[in-house]
């Protein structure tokens, strides 16, 4: 039995991507066992010394495979992690064929450059900012309707992100379309991404990835606390 | 004599990327054959239906390889296309010990995701935008500089990004580091940072890579016709 490996993680988007290809490599038959270290970033907990060991960025996801390349191997970005453990696996969900894995990795990084960064800053100036600014909110609400117009667009001609195959692109991309209340989204308006969501969400292993620390999900308003911590200052002082 | 790939971008950071990439494929002895296609983005040419039947995206860089994957292919994403282009050459600049490999793209990631993004949203507040706004330039001032420590950091502890090798992750991060005036960043404040700038703005293959199209390069104020077509309402009706 290998040593599972260590996510260090909380029920955010990105968090959720890890616990998603996590439970989908066990519905694939080709498990990595892992044990999940919460990081309450609410309360801080991304500025502890051991976490700022393994991710200078003080940012979850990261992992600690204790068996990787070269032994003891820290990796953080969730981009990253998600083509670290489906190749570890050697799973389909990073598709083998070349044309397809080219396609998976751009649509990953369509996630990582688009969709979560604008969809993070609508987040920010929308729900947690104590100012309301509209120009920033409009500008960002205009951006996440783009990027859905862009995603519909692509799920027209195809049933996933890389092609005929579910993957990395998919498990990267679904936790920030899911809940689209959060993001003032009416998913109807975009029916192809519909289709591909709510054909994700029933998968058992994208069920089970989104319940890992569930009862943790932060709700309703942001306090002052929470965004001196998650915005403020205290950011600048860890080393 | 293999076909050339088109390369579709502009002298934007993202454009530069992958510019430096095929200039150190040069100085590699690895070349890829290429030709550029200027899509000048201040005067909206990257809504005409040519581009976007690569990119549903609109967005420099893309590329075309006549002889990829399966025969003709399309790819965007400047992060999916440093992966592309270095793999096709069998290029050192994607490394090929495991270790290397995954670090190089945990950091291609923290660009794709952080600095890349990020950076932008600064540009856009403090430089581009009509209305000035404290706030959101504050927010994105101190992220900048936050971003630049994360750096200092990890560039304390290794040469280069990925380790004792250069990579493609220090390709996608040097074109957002150069002209630092551009961010009000003093890189004297980060000296790993301006150790490792000034190594790698002396390389030949970058020399070359950022002088491609420079001529185009923006200057000054943006006028309000450039403001419409790169944020305004000009996005919405791209189909």
């Amino acid at each position: 039995m290998p040593a599972p490996i260590q996510v260090w993680t909380w029920p955010t988007p990105n968090g959720h991507k890890v616990h998603i290809l996590l439970e989908e490599l066990v519905e694939e038959g080709k498990p990595i066992p892992y044990e999940v270290v919460p990081v309450a970033i609410g309360k801080g907990e991304q500025f502890r010394p051991e976490f700022l060991a393994i991710t200078p960025n003080h940012r979850i996801p990261a992992i600690v495979d204790p068996e990787g390349p070269g032994g003891r191997f820290p990796l953080f970005e969730s981009g990253a992690i998600l083509i670290y453990l489906a190749e570890k696996a050697g799973s389909a969900l990073i598709p083998a064929d070349p044309a397809a894995r080219y396609r998976a990795l751009q649509w990953l990084m369509f996630q990582m450059g688009g969709v979560g960064p604008m969809f993070g800053q609508y987040g920010h100036f929308a729900n947690y900012a104590a100012e309301k600014l509209p120009y920033a909110i409009e500008r960002y609400t205009n951006e996440v309707a783009r990027l859905h117009r862009v995603l519909d667009k692509r799920l027209a001609e195809s049933a996933f992100l890389a092609g005929d195959g579910y993957s990395i692109a998919d498990i990267a991309t679904f936790p920030w379309i899911r809940n689209p209340a959060r993001r003032n989204v009416d998913l109807g308006q975009y029916p192809n991404v519909q289709r591909w969501h709510d054909a994700i969400a029933a998968r058992p292993g994208v069920e089970r990835g989104v319940s890992i620390l569930a009862e943790n999900q932060r709700q309703g308003t942001m306090t002052d606390a929470e965004r001196e911590i998650m915005f403020g200052k205290t950011q600048f002082q860890a080393r």
